[in-house]
């Protein structure tokens, strides 16, 4: 039946999505370490910016609240420029400051930052040869912003090395998610800064599927897989 | 006598260094943290980049050794692709295997590398707060190259946020080098992720000082002062 309705999303574009407010993250954080340097991650942000214009061609208002990235951005959307977790963060409570309809955390958050940044460049000690980074949780943004009720629905990734299914469905619960996108990252022909991805989507008690499919395809369809998530279960 | 020889430079382009080799390093580097996250700075290659033209225009045959920047290829130089600190030194011996003329260390390489690099993404246990991320030091590429007598002619960068010229002579010396070019990176206009740039030069008898210009237009004045000091001090 779900798939029925997927399917029947297939039409030229339309603006079923007016009047809604979807908050879209997207692409790596940048935790500091001093002044040069950084921690980051391999994530390239298409995914994100697929699903902001996606969302944006069917009606809806889109924030897309964006680490840094190389993309262009996406017509139709507002974008928000942020660095670090605690940046994001704050710039998603600021756009949820009315309850927007749909919170979708496609961003890879940095699980955690540098505890104390150097605000000079940090000189290699010579006769040091290991040195410590004590690194502080980042605040979990959609759980934290789940637990604030900031939107109607929130959307999940999981990006996995193993046990993908296994580990998405304990986010999904322990985040207060609606639905969880999973993608195995250890596949080098899909995910992380490459342009094709296949990910499963978990809601409690269903599981889809979608192809294998280019970043904007897999948007379009997983944008579907939301709405049709949004009929079923009201709120 | 030095700024004549470096304004006589200034003609249409000539094969003035050919049968020379130049390696040139260029980039930030990449440490893995595990297969996601990493350890990066802010360097964009541009200075490297702009160097390896301007050689390549003289007519020297250039190995540009590039960490992960989103420049395009300068044309007339051979490129080799690396992430970590250790890949870029393993390139570096590679190039010069028949001693190099001049090498120039224009990367922004990681003072550090981590030391148990995780072969799955980490996991956050949720019930830590905080962690330690041991790091070891990286090997000193320019200096361990300058000992290996890889090239006749070592040429470094300094970057600082302060006491530039005083760190920048200690690292001349320390590291074996017959030149260092030494900026200013707290400075938001110039430097790392810009296209303008202000050096000062340093030999371990001299200074010059180019005025602030952009990265393309400083790489010519660079490659001059190294073929003025090439004449002046042969070896």
């Amino acid at each position: 039946i779900i798939f029925e309705a997927v399917r029947a999303h297939f039409s030229p574009k339309s603006a079923e999505l007016k009047g809604q407010h979807w908050i879209i993250t997207a692409g790596p954080t940048m935790e500091a370490i001093d002044p040069v340097r950084f921690i980051s991650n391999h994530s390239s942000g298409k995914m994100g910016y697929a699903l902001a214009k996606a969302a944006a061609d069917l009606g809806a208002e889109v924030t897309l609240i964006s680490g840094p990235t190389n993309l262009a951005m996406p017509s139709g959307v507002k974008r928000v420029d942020v660095k670090s977790a605690q940046e994001m963060l704050y710039a998603c409570r600021v756009a949820a400051a009315d309850q927007a309809d749909v919170f979708i955390g496609a961003a890879a958050i940095a699980d955690f930052r540098v505890k104390d940044v150097a605000t000079q460049k940090m000189k290699k000690q010579s006769n040091e040869n290991e040195m410590q980074l004590t690194l502080i949780k980042n605040p979990d943004i959609i759980a934290t912003l789940s637990s604030e009720d900031a939107a109607k629905y929130f959307i999940g990734f999981a990006a996995e090395t193993q046990n993908v299914v296994t580990y998405a469905k304990d986010k999904l619960e322990k985040k207060g998610l609606d639905l969880i996108i999973a993608n195995d990252v250890s596949r080098s022909d899909i995910g992380f800064n490459n342009d094709q991805n296949q990910v499963v989507v978990l809601s409690k008690d269903a599981q889809w599927t979608p192809e294998k499919a280019s970043k904007t395809e897999l948007a379009k369809h997983l944008v579907n897989i939301i709405q049709t998530f949004q009929t079923e279960q009201p709120k």
